[in-house]
C-alpha cells in the first residue's frame, strides 16, 4: 500500500490549492448537500482551483451511503468529463470519505483523489487506512476496496459548528490511540478540556493521534494481526450500540467506544495488571464527559451474545485487545464470561451506575 | 501486482478440485446462463467441489455487463454466506472474467478468485492483466479496478462447441502476440490449421501466447509505457470496428485486428524496413483465414477521424505500436495521415480487394 501524504492544517482553502497545482488537470469535488451549502464557500474562497471545481453532491446521511449515491457520483464524474487524469476532492464526515473513495478507486479503474474530513470522528478514524465502500442490500460496509487517498488534509476548523456529541464522538477515538501509545500521550488526552474544544490545541492532537493509526495501519495494512489492536473498546462498545440500538434508543458510536475502553481495561487490569491509578483517571474522564450508559445486571446476557457474534469472532469464543499498560498491546486475548461479567461490575461502580 | 499461478491444462475439473483443496473454505461459481447449462456440468462431474457450489448465473452478453448484474452478483454472494475467507471461480468470456473478477474484488473489499475463460479471446486476453470492470450508462469499462485473479485455469477443451469465427477472433491476438515475441513464435501461430482445431496443439500455442501478455503486462502493470505494444493491430482495427459498426454491419473484434496488423505492419515496413517477405506471409495467413473487410478509398477520410479519436491518442495525433521485425517493438509511433493512408492501399492489394 502505497504512503499518503498527511496534512495538518488550518489554512484548508490554501492548503487544496497548492496540492491542486500539483496534481494539474480538472477537479471534481464529492460532498453531501449539507457540506455543499456550509462548509464549501468557506473553502473556495481561499482557493480558485476548488471554486471552479464541479461539485458532485449526494442526499446526507448512512441510509444513503448506497448503490444509488455510488451511481450518481460516477455519472456526475462521467457526464463532468473525468478522465484518468482527472483529481477528486471527497469533502465530508465518513459517508463521503468512504463513499467517494470508492467512487474514485473504482472509476475508470481508478482516479486520483484527496480526503478532507470534516468531522472529527471521520479525520481521526475513516479518512486514514484506506478502507471504502458502500452500505449493500442491509449491510454495512459491504461493497468496497482497500485504497488509500493520494493526499488527506485534516483539519480542526469546522468543528466548532458541528454539535459537542459529534466532537465527543471523534474523541473517544483519540483517546483509544492514547492507550495504544502510551503513558504521555495518553496524559495530553485527559489534560484537554472538551467543552472549550481549543481548536488549535486539538489539531495537534489531532495529528498524534492520527498517526498512531497510521502506524498501526502501515504494519497490517489487510488487518491479518497487528491492525486488532484498533479494536480496543470496540468489543463492548459494538455491544452496547448493539443493545441500544434494539431498545430503540442509540447512542453515538464514540461514546459506546469510550464506554467500551473502560470496560476493557477493567478485564486488562484483571488479566494483565494494568495500573489501576491509569484506569481510574480515564473511567473519571469518560464519566464526566460522557456520562454513563443505561445498563443493568440483566442486561449481561444480551451484552454477552451480541459479543460473541461479533464479525471478529469464531468459535463462540470473545476475542479482546487488552493492555498490561499504556502502550502495551496484547492481541487476541479471550477472557471468560465471568471475568467479562465481573469487569461490567466493577465498570458500573467507576461510573456511578 | 501479486503474481498470479496459470495453469494450463486440459483435465479442468481435475485441476479445479486439486486448487480448491488447498484454498478451503466455501466456493461460488460466477457464470452466465448460457455457460451454467452447457459447460458448468462438464465441469462439475470432475470436481466435487465444483459440484457443490452455490452458482450464480446471469444473462449472457455484453449488453448485460452492467450494475443491475453486478447487483445481482452481489447479492448472490450475500445471499449464499459467502465471506473473506470465500473463493470464487469465474467461467466463461471476458465478460464474466470482467465483471465476475470486479465482484469478488469489491465483495467485503476482496475475496479471492480462480478465472476459467471458456473462450479463446478470454483465454488469450481479458483473464491475463488484471482489469475487471462494468460497462456502465454506454461507456465500456467505465468502472472497475485492476485486480488480478489468485489463479488462472486455461484450457482449449470447451473451444470445439464454439463458433470457429469466435476462435479465430481469438486468434488474431495470439498472432499479435507472435509479432511481438519474434520470428519461431510466429512461424508456429502461422504453421497452425485453424480450419482443423487440434485442441492440444493449440493449448501449446496459447500457452506461449498468454505468457507473451504476461510479461508485458508485468513490466507495466498500469499501462504506462511497453504495455502499449500490446495495442499492435488495434489503432486501425478499432477503426474498422467503429466503421462496420456505423454501418450496421458490426465485425468480430478479433477479424478487425488482425486486418488492422497488415496494415500496422505495411506501415512497419514503409518506415521501420519490417522485412517484406514476412509481411507477406501474415497477410496470406490473414486473408486465407478471415478473408477481407469491405473497404474503399472514399472510406479513408472516415477511418482517420476514428483513429484520430481513438482514447489512446491526444493533440490530434495518431498512436501506433510499429515493429521493424518480429519481436522488435517500437511504442508511441506517429506516421503521418499520408503514410497511413498509403498503407490502406497497399492493405487492399495485399488482401485481393
Amino acid at each position: 500500500m502505497k504512503h499518503q501524504d498527511i496534512i495538518f492544517t488550518n489554512s484548508v482553502g490554501e492548503e487544496l490549492e497548492r496540492i491542486l497545482a500539483e496534481f494539474g488537470d480538472k477537479v471534481y469535488v464529492i460532498c453531501d448537500d449539507n457540506t455543499k451549502t456550509c462548509v464549501l464557500p468557506l473553502i473556495a474562497s481561499a482557493s480558485p482551483r476548488v471554486a471552479s471545481a464541479r461539485v458532485i453532491s449526494t442526499p446526507p446521511g448512512d441510509e444513503n451511503k448506497n448503490i444509488r449515491s455510488l451511481s450518481m457520483i460516477w455519472e456526475g464524474l462521467q457526464n463532468g468529463g473525468a478522465d484518468r487524469h482527472s483529481v477528486i476532492i471527497n469533502i465530508g464526515g465518513g459517508v463521503i470519505t468512504d463513499m467517494g473513495g470508492f467512487a474514485a478507486a473504482t472509476f475508470k479503474r481508478g482516479v486520483r483523489f484527496i480526503n478532507l474530513p470534516t468531522t472529527l470522528l471521520s479525520a481521526v478514524d475513516a479518512a486514514v487506512g484506506g478502507k471504502t465502500g458502500i452500505n449493500f442490500n442491509g449491510f454495512k460496509n459491504e461493497v468496497g476496496v482497500f485504497k488509500e487517498a493520494d493526499a488527506v488534509v485534516i483539519s480542526t476548523r469546522f468543528f466548532d459548528t458541528l454539535p459537542l456529541d459529534e466532537v465527543k464522538s471523534g474523541y473517544a477515538e483519540m483517546i483509544k490511540h492514547g492507550l495504544l501509545e502510551g503513558n504521555s500521550a495518553l496524559d495530553r488526552l485527559l489534560d484537554y478540556k472538551l467543552n472549550e474544544l481549543d481548536v488549535t490545541r486539538l489539531l495537534s492532537l489531532l495529528e498524534e493521534s492520527v498517526n498512531v493509526k497510521r502506524r498501526v495501519v502501515e504494519q497490517d495494512p489487510f488487518e491479518k494481526g497487528i491492525r486488532k489492536a484498533l479494536n480496543l473498546g470496540h468489543t463492548v462498545g459494538h455491544a452496547l450500540e448493539s443493545l441500544a440500538l434494539e431498545r430503540k434508543n442509540p447512542i453515538p458510536h464514540g461514546y459506546a467506544v469510550a464506554w467500551g475502553c473502560v470496560v476493557e481495561l477493567v478485564l486488562s487490569h484483571m488479566i494483565l495488571e494494568f495500573p489501576s491509578a491509569i484506569l481510574h483517571r480515564v473511567a473519571a474522564f469518560v464519566r464526566d464527559n460522557y456520562g454513563a450508559p443505561a445498563i443493568e445486571c440483566r442486561d449481561y446476557p444480551k451484552l454477552l451474545e451480541y459479543m460473541r457474534h461479533d464479525k471478529k469472532n469464531s468459535g463462540g469464543r470473545i476475542n479482546f485487545t487488552l493492555l498490561s499498560a499504556p502502550g502495551k498491546i496484547e492481541i487476541d486475548r479471550y477472557p471468560a464470561d465471568e471475568e467479562i461479567l465481573t469487569a461490567m461490575d466493577i465498570f458500573r461502580d467507576l461510573m456511578g451506575i
